[in-house]
This record gives C-alpha cells, sequence and structure tokens, in this order.
C-alpha cells in the first residue's frame, strides 16, 4: 500500500499531539475534531483497512481504544461517545492507514451524526449470510 | 448494572444468529441491520460502556473485530464498512451492554449514514486537552 501522512507521524517526521503509545499503537487529538477530546487511535504498522491488521497490533487496538475512552471520558466529562472506524472512502475513510475516532458526544449537535435506516432479518436470509460468514472465519 | 438481553443471549437463554465465539467474546448476526452482513461483537462479561471493559475482554474484542470485519467482507464481497460502538443514549446506544456493529457499506443507501461537521483543533485548546486526557491515562 502507499504511503499515508499516519507512517509520517508514527515515525515523527510529522508532529501531532500525542495522547498515548504503546509498542503497537499511537493515539492523538484529532486535528479536525467532531468535539472536543475527538482523538485517533491507530496502528503503528500501516493497514489500509481493518481487516488487513495482524493479531498483536489487533489486541493493542482493544486495550488503548478503552484506556483511550476511559481517559476522554474523564477529562472531557462527556459519559456519551461513538467509537468508529471506516473501511474505503464509500464508508468515509479518508486517511487510508487505519484508524479508530474516539468522539465525545456533549450534546445533540456536536459530536458524531448517525442516520440509523435498521431492516429486518428473516431466517431464511440469516442462514445464508450465517454459512457465508462462517465459511470466512 | 442491570441485565440487557445481551446477557441472556450469551448464557443461550435467548437464541441467536451465532457468527463467532471464543472465551471472551461473542458475535451474532443483528437482526435489525442496516445492511446483509451486520454483525454484533459483544464481551461475554456484561459491561454498561466501552470505558468498563477489562484488559483481557478489549484484547479479545480488538482480535475478534479484525477476524469477524475480514470474514463478512469476504461474505458480502462489501469491500466498505464501517465499525461502531456507541455509548449511552444520547450516542445512540439502545442496549446497555457493550457492543461493536460491523456494518457493511455495499451503497450510499445502505448501511450507517454519517453527519460529519469537522471543527478545527486550536493549539491552545490541543494543549489543555491533552493534559487532561493525560492525567487520566
Amino acid at each position: 500500500m502507499s504511503e499515508t501522512i499516519f507512517s509520517k507521524i508514527v515515525r515523527g517526521e510529522l508532529p501531532c499531539h500525542k495522547v498515548f503509545e504503546d509498542e503497537h499503537v499511537l493515539a492523538f487529538l484529532d486535528i479536525a475534531p467532531l468535539s472536543p477530546g475527538h482523538v485517533l487511535v491507530i496502528p503503528k504498522v500501516a493497514a489500509r483497512t481493518l481487516d488487513e491488521v495482524g493479531d498483536a497490533a489487533a489486541a493493542a487496538l482493544g486495550r488503548a481504544l478503552v484506556r483511550v475512552a476511559r481517559a476522554v471520558k474523564a477529562a472531557t466529562g462527556s459519559s456519551a461517545y461513538n467509537i468508529l472506524q471506516n473501511n474505503e472512502a464509500e464508508a468515509h475513510q479518508a486517511v487510508f492507514h487505519v484508524h479508530f475516532h474516539v468522539i465525545p458526544k456533549p450534546s445533540e449537535d456536536s459530536g458524531l451524526g448517525i442516520d440509523w435506516r435498521p431492516g429486518k432479518l428473516d431466517s431464511a436470509a440469516a442462514a445464508i449470510l450465517l454459512s457465508r460468514i462462517q465459511a470466512h472465519l
């Protein structure tokens, strides 16, 4: 994959407002925040989409998300927040290096806006989906 | 915390379309999907919000998300997808047991709708935020 701005941040070639770092993960403030305290949590090794992330980085991302969420919640006083991770441009990905957004939701008109239009799962569709997904697990 | 429907699913007292299971995590089809292949990934131990999840479950969630995302992508053929995890009703949480949504985005009018209204981070605000967040890490 081609390199993104996030690899330069990981290597220290570009600055960031660093929140947290361990062997596998870096977390820093989003410079275009949806709300105060909007943080990005990324794997240090470049991967375009989440499905390309290795096992050790995946586990570290899980741990870091909880830790960062806890600190952002305490620091901002906003107990409501969203975690969002977008894959491919059609799903709103803008930088093609995996990143999880931790986005406080301090009020209705701040933070992430969500448009939720649920369908209904019927049993026949569920059975087909299940067998297809499990074939790839 | 009060028990939710997800604890009953974890214990097998209510049925689900099970996608994946390990020691810490259960994944199953969402019965009100935003798109075909919409899967929920949850920790088995009940926690209301992500900041309350323990370290082992957090790591397992990270690993399971990658694994489920990979399988859903392969099974649905939709390379675009979103991962979303909502905390508290103000941030769109409906069941108060932590759950990550894996939501394929097969077309513009299917899957998760996102309303993105970014601001701009100024250096003074960043410095204050950073010191507050780091004090809680």
